[in-house]
């Protein structure tokens, strides 16, 4: 698509969301909610269409040799259109975030200040693979009253469109307009590059994918973006662990699965407990076929560790790979967490108050865990019920962001003609 | 001073900000107040020669031929200097927002979810002649735990750079480091591009002053901007209105300060009560000195109103001149509101509870006022105590910031060992 021509498709885009982004506001939840079931209904009733389309993006990925593991993920099986339908019912009874008054005050004059939470108006989310994106993004967006820009990968194209036609529908059967949530149906990837800087039509951007996809769009967007970068989290285990807790711990927040943005990537451990914590740990990830990286200490109780480099401290491996380092106190912990982390998820394993108080406090990151594993990261897990990605923004949302990262707060007055001065 | 130059030594401005940053966030509201106190015992004690530091901008403003409304921001009287000692005792005397915890909740697995309250890091605040905001940013700042960077205007460098000593020795009285608060004092402009992009050292930036200075600065910046560009303000003046309600409130709306932000520019009102209210209404604003342009239907009633161009409705004059608008109805006057506004004020005068609630639900703007001046619009009124400025954006702190707005919430989980999957 020439420039000219892409310019106008996406400020047309843009302002038919801007309009329905007015309609969806007003709208009850009942009416949301009927269109979020409506949806999950037409799910169900055109699963072999679905498919049928699906299998056009499968060929092609298979044609261009995709990885089997992206061709998973691309994949619309029985299984995960009825989660698909599943979350969309789940959404639906979830409460209603818009419309919560809070912080309700009669200030001394007799007027009335109190804060409204509102949806932020029209969302882009922009992602790779993934075509179950489309539909969890449409309904957490709708739900919380806000128009919806999607905009997935080209290899998904035939797979999003298809489900873009029943999230349309779905809205249509409960009189909501069909433009609340529009699919991006070019695969020009200067489309992203629009969607980040139309600052009039969209009001804040949500990439879901690879990093590079994160970093570029973050450099370019003059519209907010909700996002986080780098997942690397760090697990410290502290003089006053528990060391069976914490083999247990640090065990499942690398292996419960290696290529989540929790993962821990490199694991802290008090030297006064590492000639007794570190032998059996390692054994254990040695046997489940992780490879440990270790600072010179770490090598000298486990042999097998290959030397760490000033770069695997900075590294999300999202592999099975770890790095380990000895530390001297908890405060030296908190400092190696605040020169490599990334400010996501970072935990300490201790039975001391004053260490767990300490680190809780002091670590600078979206998410601090005391004896847990920080692959805990997630909304559901949370209890938001649903996520649309995790925020390592200091402003804004931050951590699991659900619902009502997708509202924000507006201050409403009443008053009886109170003057001022 | 050369770039190179420059680059280096906002560098290490900006590290050691980091660095005391992590120190005040960790202090106890004891020590911070104490600090507060301590800055506003030397404010008094050091008048004279804060007034002769204060007397070399003045002399150089006056030889330059600022206008006496600039001179007067500029200058510490004993009055002034009184306010912002009471200022700082009075910040010292709210509550701390920092380490409150919220939202906490019980997982069904056992482990504790909650959010905690906790500084932003480091705060830019840049700003033009008056040097009260050295010592009101300083103090909120301070009080939420964060280590601030203060550049203000290069015709106030000896006041600001007196007052940057003063609260130095407050802090260091109260043993917290000196730099949590560092007054910029190179004048270079540059210097602020710098602040604005310094994504390592600065976590939020907030502009305080002209237009041109905002607006360049978001142009620039890479670190989160908290900021209002334009405060295109109205009074809608609903066909249920009380009539002798709505002129004290459009009066007071316009004339209370011409020149701040929540100062109302259009007054639009519903056609059927135009011809009862608008010709009182304009012999009051016509009296006190108040240009009015109106709109076709405007001057059939008000015939001294000059014509309004399109230009009108998007302007904030920021004085004694009015724009009126006659509309059908609300519908008429919200769209008015959305497509000439700036999300900063708009209010609605009206006895219908009906119309009251579909303003406040349906505008689009940070304050919604019902049967309320838009003049409203500060953190004082709102029972903020204290405002740093007046936030249009949508994220994060939005309308009228107090100390919450200069801190985020981060996630803190406590549990015993629970594992994932």
């Amino acid at each position: 698509m020439d420039t000219h021509t892409l310019d106008d498709t996406m400020r047309q885009l843009g302002a038919r969301a801007r309009k329905a982004a007015r309609q969806v506001a007003r709208a009850d939840d009942r009416t949301k909610s009927a269109a979020l079931r409506a949806m999950a209904e037409r799910l169900r009733e055109r699963k072999d269409w679905l498919q049928a389309e699906n299998a056009k993006d499968l060929e092609a990925a298979k044609r261009n040799g995709l990885e089997p593991a992206l061709i998973d993920r691309l994949t619309l099986s029985d299984k995960a259109l009825a989660l698909m339908a599943a979350g969309l019912e789940q959404i639906a009874a979830m409460p209603d975030p818009v419309g919560e008054l809070t912080e309700t005050r009669l200030r001394p004059n007799g007027m009335q200040v109190a804060r409204m939470r509102v949806p932020l108006g029209v969302i882009a989310i922009v992602y790779e693979s993934r075509p179950n994106v489309t539909i969890d993004a449409a309904a957490l967006c709708l739900k919380s009253g806000n128009a919806a820009i999607l905009r997935g990968g080209s290899e998904a194209i035939h797979s999003n469109t298809a489900l873009g036609l029943i999230v349309r529908a779905g809205l249509e059967a409960a009189g909501l307009p069909a433009d609340a949530v529009q699919v991006v149906e070019t695969t020009d990837r200067a489309a992203v590059g629009k969607l980040a800087t139309m600052t009039e039509y969209v009001d804040v951007i949500v990439p879901r994918g690879g990093k590079g996809l994160i970093k570029r769009l973050s450099e370019e967007a003059k519209v907010p973006v909700i996002k986080h970068l780098d997942g690397i989290c760090h697990v410290y285990v502290d003089r006053d662990a528990d060391l069976a807790k914490a083999q247990a711990i640090a065990f499942n927040a690398k292996t419960y699965r290696y290529g989540i943005c929790g993962a821990m990537e490199t694991l802290l451990v008090h030297a006064d407990v590492a000639p007794a914590f570190l032998p059996p740990m390692s054994r254990a990830f040695i046997e489940h076929g992780v490879e440990l990286r270790g600072c010179e200490r770490t090598r000298a109780i486990v042999p097998e560790a290959v030397p760490a480099s000033e770069e695997d401290w900075a590294t999300e491996y999202l592999a099975p790979i770890l790095s380990v380092k000895i530390v001297d106190d908890i405060g030296q912990a908190i400092h190696h967490i605040e020169t490599y982390g990334s400010q996501h998820t970072d935990a300490i394993v201790t039975e001391s108050l004053a260490a767990a108080r300490r680190f809780q406090r002091e670590v600078d990151s979206s998410s601090v865990y005391v004896n847990l594993p920080t692959c805990f990261a997630d909304g559901y897990e949370y209890g938001l019920g649903a996520e649309i990605g995790i925020s390592t923004n200091k402003l804004h949302a931050r951590g699991p962001v659900g619902l009502e990262g997708l509202t924000t707060l507006k201050w409403v007055l009443t008053g009886d003609g109170q003057t001022r001065g």
